[in-house]
């Protein structure tokens, strides 16, 4: 096969994006829109990747780093310019040079694959990637000549009255001959309005050699999106949103609405998960089978369980087992390990924290930096007390026994195996197993008081 | 009136929709699809209901068996074959028999009344349910003849191209004669390439015989989609929210955002409620006028009062009185009965309890198997303590009675009317009328020792 | 420029809505449609504004009183006889007249603008707003002549076969000479099937005596939107929401889903702000850049500082400072003023109180009446006791302090500079600077009695 490379333009400042942040780092489903386009080259599987970036951009070669090569573009001096920074680490090169923009983060990976293809197929020097546009008004038209060749890209100010009605656009992707692209970007001018060196007059310099430039239609206009603000940003958002979730539906997902559940495209879900509105699912997280998660939820980076529960709640970075109830109103923190079997209920806030199979910790407690062993009943209220204004301590509790309600645990302190605290106690030493522990006062009842109490108040 | 039956074919595995579970047990705002179809089968008054399941289908006969006869079809050989699984029932009956499929939860009632009342006035032998299709491709197609009466269903693949430009589809919906039908089945032979008894064969075995055979063309495609997979069920789902919840609006109801509200069939909902964003209304509730729900609220089996608010916030099986104050962020869980103009603030649970008219839990507290009287102000951070780890107890709370913050009600334990708990005591013996009640250490000050603290306490 | 007057017609009963709130009242994305009425109509800078309202109409009287005056029409004789209300006060006035309905709320300023400059421009006695509408069945069409004035409105039914093909619609909104008028709704008759004195009626009695009547035609047709019933009302909120959403794109801000937030007009959001799904923002709200709001999370009345986030939480009428953490599942109520790098973890409550800068409640607490200091960090599970179930009292927390979990705060009460408060500790008397303070019970640990407790109780 022919050796391939990919140019990516991403040194557009993004004025209309009104932000401190760098336009392709903008994320789209949680990653930055260059990433997603990054990831769908990858398929085509380039010799070599080169970002081309602006000024200020050290986060985004920071970011892709791995990925790809990045070269600065020192000045905007439009897109053929942009091309040529990477002439130094390519213009040797056998092969096809993909060109994609950095701003389009819909276009697939079958796409580019369909496009590479045809370009080596049809031994093209230059190939456009255009699409069917439902209203074409604004974008460059593609005039094609009897052969289905590329005659010319028209920008739509200086199309006439036949051409403005084309509907095929150029999308500004393109394949080209590597070594074809580098020389004729030597040709190109600057003799414009703007005073710019523009990509697309590469395609009229290799047709004035009577080079052979073919045309690629993909089916999906919506695809091609550029993103120029944050409206396109937000129907970009939705586009995915909707291409990530058909697939888990057509995996056998349920989505009780599509349009309003939010999952990240790194999200490994197995089928007959029900999936509840205004749940978020992000990173690095596998939710089991027969699970049900929301409504209303957040689950970032998370192993949920098979037939595990997550309602109205909070997860991150943390390991629950199967067949686990937690919430509504539950906040597992990270680094937390729920067992089997286990039960959060409401108002819970778990960090750190490890709990075994079949524990309960059912209402209204803190269990923070804590080794909780299997079959213990947390009563409500109870609280972990890690830290004492300078530095957090653990607290361990065997298995089955039972801590009374509002509890406090002032870590460091072990609670032993089957050992029972009283409700209201503040347990500041080790509790032995199978020992009862209790600290707190006697009940005194004083007849006749509460109307005395009242009467005293001043009103 | 003729007598009318109604055969259901529910037998198709859906391996499309990639489940453990039954195709046409799929939930659709929280009813299995199936039973979407009983219910609207029913105003149409079959005299008697035949369900056509398939292997393993134990669960389906079981939900549905008070609505219809269900039959097995032990093996799945074509939808002709199926509805042959009724003869034994229905046979020898004079009448109309509707054949609908188990997997279109969207057919009004109005329809299928008005396609049997035009299949008995027009004397047919039988009627095939039409709609006009946006984009008919795949479907079958039909064909009329000059009088207006069907010609014949030919299904895409065999089309000609004049028969692909028909947009009348067939929506494998039927009346049938009943004993024109089961007679004509006999004579289906599956002498084609899947080796199936097809259903739509009996229409042509009945034009063949001169039969009278009419169609009636429901205006509404979208009624009549058919559940193959989850992106289809999620379809069904929003349709059919979007058609409970215009009719909520035209009885009076503000939904702030149809698109995102969820109600299920059964709710009754009084005029002048207010709903907002995210909520989710299930089950057998009733909700009163200038209540207001939400934003994303759950209420499940609940009857809500007379403006009574409910604020991020879930209920459930509970009955929650007038001009109630619920939230945000607190938990009604069943058997919960809250009294008129009572306050329910935020982090609160409330389980299997009753409160009395105008009492108030305000902030963070547990209510477990308590009886609480009128005018009772609970503290913050009140527990009932109602479980000792093996059995629960109740807390009796009388009237005009106050908890301090952070008291512990250790369950069985009754405190008495206008009684005065302190904040922070845990209280284990019963509490008498008007007594104050106190368990607390008194409170030392070692002056200096904040300072000594923070200088042991290790690095 | 000319003076310029306008009528509001607001007295229609609106029996669709079936409400027992005014139908203009009807609050639209939180503000009575009438208000958006007013609200752009007063860029056009009518000198006066005259709102006609119906019988029981206190409240829309009360409501806008201050920007326009409000007259009675004691019958609903018809909008002829609505505008004739107006008569006593605006007769004698040379000028444009503006007669809107109060049930458009979508109608934009720029709109109305540009009908009274063309009314002006074209010397004209009466000007009709229209759209095109895409299905323009039940409206009145406004048929021109071959000088592209007015030539007739016909209504709907009246039309004949070339009128009913005119898309062209009165969208009920005009610009009149003012003497004109109120001269022609003299001639007005009742003489119809209804028996009503209908507005449109003037443009006929206009052209009869030959003077021009003109229309301008708005681009927008959903504007023009008159609301009727709750289904339409949710259409508008839907529509307004898009527009303000948009802007705020435009403007810099990220919505993730657009279509799943609620922003009210009035709130000011700058760039670089994040807003979750889910998300509603209402009243005098200003959110500072870079500011993360939601999911799921509630403000109103709020400002919010730099880098603050808000997930899963409600805030009200409150002030929260730059970089502070607040949620999930946090509770800002009215008169909270949060210092700068504050945290307001998850289970918080805080009412009328003040927290100093980098001050710290991470989980599960309330501070009520409350003046906390600088670098303060409240334990897990403390209360401010502000109430004795008749008064409410202060509690003042110093800056440095420390107050261990559980603990509560029974005021009034002064917890000095520095000062450090045991874990579990009830404080009801003031603790000076730099003490400890502690008020709990000694534990005592049973060996052996946790079995023997397991084994008392009964099953």
């Amino acid at each position: 096969m022919a050796k391939r490379y990919a140019v990516i333009l991403a040194a557009g400042k993004g004025t209309r994006m009104k932000s401190k942040l760098y336009k392709v780092l903008h994320p789209v489903l949680g990653r930055p829109m260059v990433q997603h386009v990054i990831d769908q080259l990858k398929p085509v599987k380039p010799d070599e990747m080169v970002t081309i970036v602006g000024h200020g951009a050290d986060k985004v070669a920071e970011y892709i780093g791995e990925d790809s090569e990045t070269v600065l573009q020192e000045e905007q001096l439009g897109t053929g310019h942009a091309v040529l920074q990477a002439e130094d680490l390519l213009k040797n090169q056998e092969g096809t040079t993909i060109v994609v923009c950095g701003d389009t983060p819909l276009i697939t990976h079958e796409t580019y694959q369909a496009l590479c293809d045809h370009h080596e197929r049809e031994g093209a020097k230059a190939t456009i990637l255009t699409a069917k546009a439902p209203d074409p008004g604004g974008y460059g038209r593609v005039i094609r000549d009897d052969q289905n060749q590329v005659k010319r890209i028209v920008e739509h100010k200086d199309a006439s009255g036949n051409e403005l009605l084309v509907d095929e656009i150029n999308t500004g992707t393109y394949c080209f001959d590597n070594k074809a692209l580098f020389e004729a970007l030597h040709h190109v001018s600057n003799d414009n309005v703007q005073g710019e060196y523009y990509l697309p007059d590469v395609i009229e310099i290799l047709q004035n050699r009577n080079e052979k430039v073919s045309a690629f239609q993909t089916a999906d206009f919506e695809e091609t999106l550029g993103i120029n603000d944050r409206v396109a940003l937000a129907q970009a958002e939705k586009s995915l949103k909707k291409r990530i979730n058909e697939q888990h539906m057509r995996n056998g997902v349920t989505l009780i609405d599509p349009d309003n559940t939010y999952i990240s495209p790194e999200v490994v879900i197995e089928a007959d998960v029900l999936i509840h509105p205004g749940s978020v699912i992000k990173g690095k997280t596998t939710i089991k089978a027969d699970a049900e998660i929301g409504p209303h939820s957040e689950v970032e980076n998370c192993y949920v369980g098979e037939g595990t529960t997550l309602e109205q709640s909070v997860a991150k970075d943390s390991r629950i087992g199967d067949r686990v109830q937690i919430g509504p109103y539950s906040h597992i923190r990270p680094e937390a390990k729920i067992g089997n079997e286990a039960k959060i209920g409401n108002f819970v806030e778990v960090k750190k924290s490890s709990l075994g199979d079949k524990s309960k910790v059912s209402h209204l407690s803190y269990i923070g930096d804590a080794d909780v062993g299997r079959n213990v009943n947390i009563g409500c209220g109870t609280i972990t007390v890690n830290y004492d204004g300078k530095n957090k301590y653990l607290t361990t509790i065997d298995d089955d026994s039972f801590i009374g309600c509002n509890s406090n645990l002032v870590a460091p302190v072990t609670v032993g195996k089957g050992s029972y605290v009283a409700a209201g106690s503040t347990i500041t030493k080790d509790v032995p197993e199978d020992a009862l522990s209790i600290a707190r006062s006697r009940q005194t009842n004083k007849e006749g008081y509460a109307s005395r109490i009242k009467n005293q108040k001043k009103d």
